[in-house]
């Protein structure tokens, strides 16, 4: 083994098993959890629930929750049936937070509104699942998942919100609560800035091409905004992945977050059993359980 | 404002106030704390304790922990003083995780250690200072900071170690724990990987240019590891800061994490007053509380 440090350190895996032949039967890990999953615990993910934006790269598919966001997204949907976005650019990348584009022109909204009732957060409801995780957590008095994305919960309160984890795309807005139309968006690229809970309206999350976003280079001016125009990143168009040709249409399941795969997968997230973790850490963060999401082999 | 919003959404800061020439004065934002220090809230980074890699972006400058890893560090500077990084890459960027170097081929360890001690964490001892946050965290039973860097305790267990958070540098490893010999490095580049802790040891954090380090193309192979060497990106040299020419050594100064000033800085980030907050956060973690370092102005 050291042989291999030695001589092949490009082997090396951060926190993966290198299993040797002769090791014992191995605990199941996140593939193997995954791999025996049964169909029933993945679901479609709607096509009149994703945005796609059209990078030079590629392309970058966001998942909308409209149970967190409905008068948002409602909004924003407009914004993209009237095209709104096609020839708006990334202008601002900061490093270690987030990514966000816009217009940078006067475009009218057209029949989007100016304003909309913040959706920072919303009454706990018994048609909304909660997956809790045990944990304590820095922010909220309880985290878990709803609908498949990162939650919060304040039982006291009675309300719950989304959670600013890596991926999450969110209302960028002014002073006023109710600015956030919509007409500008961001993803968290960084270390959770989980500050902006309950202080924007998060929408939805990447599903597919956060890659794309996280690896643009950081803006010189503040807040990470680019200094020049040329620097800004053209986005072609974002459109509802329900008005694409089907051919074009993105087609991915998601694993459920309320399913015996996803608790098995956050118990494994949590006690990392891989011979390779000499200190299982034995807590998570909501931040730190991947939602698996895999493409749909067959065309619909 | 809202006129602001719809025609120069360019203008908007996601969390960072715009405050208006009518509102009433603003509580003292992490600037103002910064701007308010003493001199003697900061303390000079010392060249004996940075490394400095030259990569074709520019320069990543690390600060290395002597009181958490002094058998791993001491390895490491027997390497880098023999010249052992020059001509080596980064050969992994995996997307929400980390950035890796490493020499590519069989080049030997010279007078360093094959095997190292691993430095996981360490006894809680009265000449290492903690400042610590009150606010639960998911991993640990408490944490803070140390020496300028962010950290985790077990009161119980008579332990402390670092924490892997955005922009820390540690020690790739194989299965052995004390495989980690410092010739294999990584840096987080997302996510708080907490699930490390304790399980690799930590050397340092990057105070300048991880910027060129989170932009790197992600791998594509399993882990982010890159395809082909020509993906790779090289590192013409690792110094330590001490060595250079002193016209050519970094000279920055770093906010003491033992002042009142940095404590007045986590009690801002913690409540945020600035009136763009509808919510008051409340809390904080350990991850997402800045460490602020500036460039010293006069030359020593």
């Amino acid at each position: 083994m050291t042989g291999n440090m030695k001589f092949t350190p490009i082997l090396l895996a951060l926190g993966v098993a290198v299993l040797s032949a002769a090791a014992a039967p191995a605990p199941p890990s996140m593939n193997d959890i995954l791999a025996a999953s049964p169909h029933g615990d993945w679901r479609h993910i709607e096509a009149a629930n994703m945005l796609v934006m059209q990078l030079p790269a590629g392309r970058v598919v966001i998942e909308l929750a409209p149970t967190f966001a409905p008068k948002v997204i409602a909004n924003i949907k407009i914004l993209v049936h009237a095209h709104y976005f096609d020839g708006a650019a990334i202008v601002r990348s900061q490093d270690n937070y987030v990514v966000q584009w816009a217009r940078s022109d006067r475009h009218a909204l057209g029949a989007a509104q100016n304003t909309v009732v913040p959706e920072f957060d919303r009454a706990i409801s018994p048609d909304i699942g909660f997956t809790a995780i045990s944990d304590p957590d820095s922010y909220a008095p309880q985290t878990g998942f709803s609908s498949g994305f990162p939650a919060a919960r304040d039982p006291a309160e009675g309300r719950t919100w989304l959670t600013h984890c890596y991926g999450m795309v969110g209302v960028g807005r002014d002073m006023g609560a109710d600015t956030g139309n919509g007409s500008e968006l961001y993803a968290v690229t960084g270390q959770s800035p989980r500050h902006l809970d309950r202080n924007v309206t998060l929408i939805g999350r990447v599903v597919e091409g956060i890659e794309l976003l996280s690896v643009l280079p950081r803006g010189t001016s503040a807040l990470g905004f680019y200094d020049k125009p040329s620097q800004r990143v053209p986005i072609s168009s974002i459109q509802l992945a329900g008005d694409m040709p089907a051919a074009k249409q993105p087609n991915f399941e998601a694993l459920r977050t309320d399913s015996a795969t996803f608790r098995a997968l956050i118990q494994e997230r949590r006690t990392r059993p891989d011979p390779w973790f000499k200190h299982s850490p034995g807590h998570i963060n909501v931040c730190n359980i991947p939602l698996p999401v895999r493409p749909v082999a067959m065309a619909k």
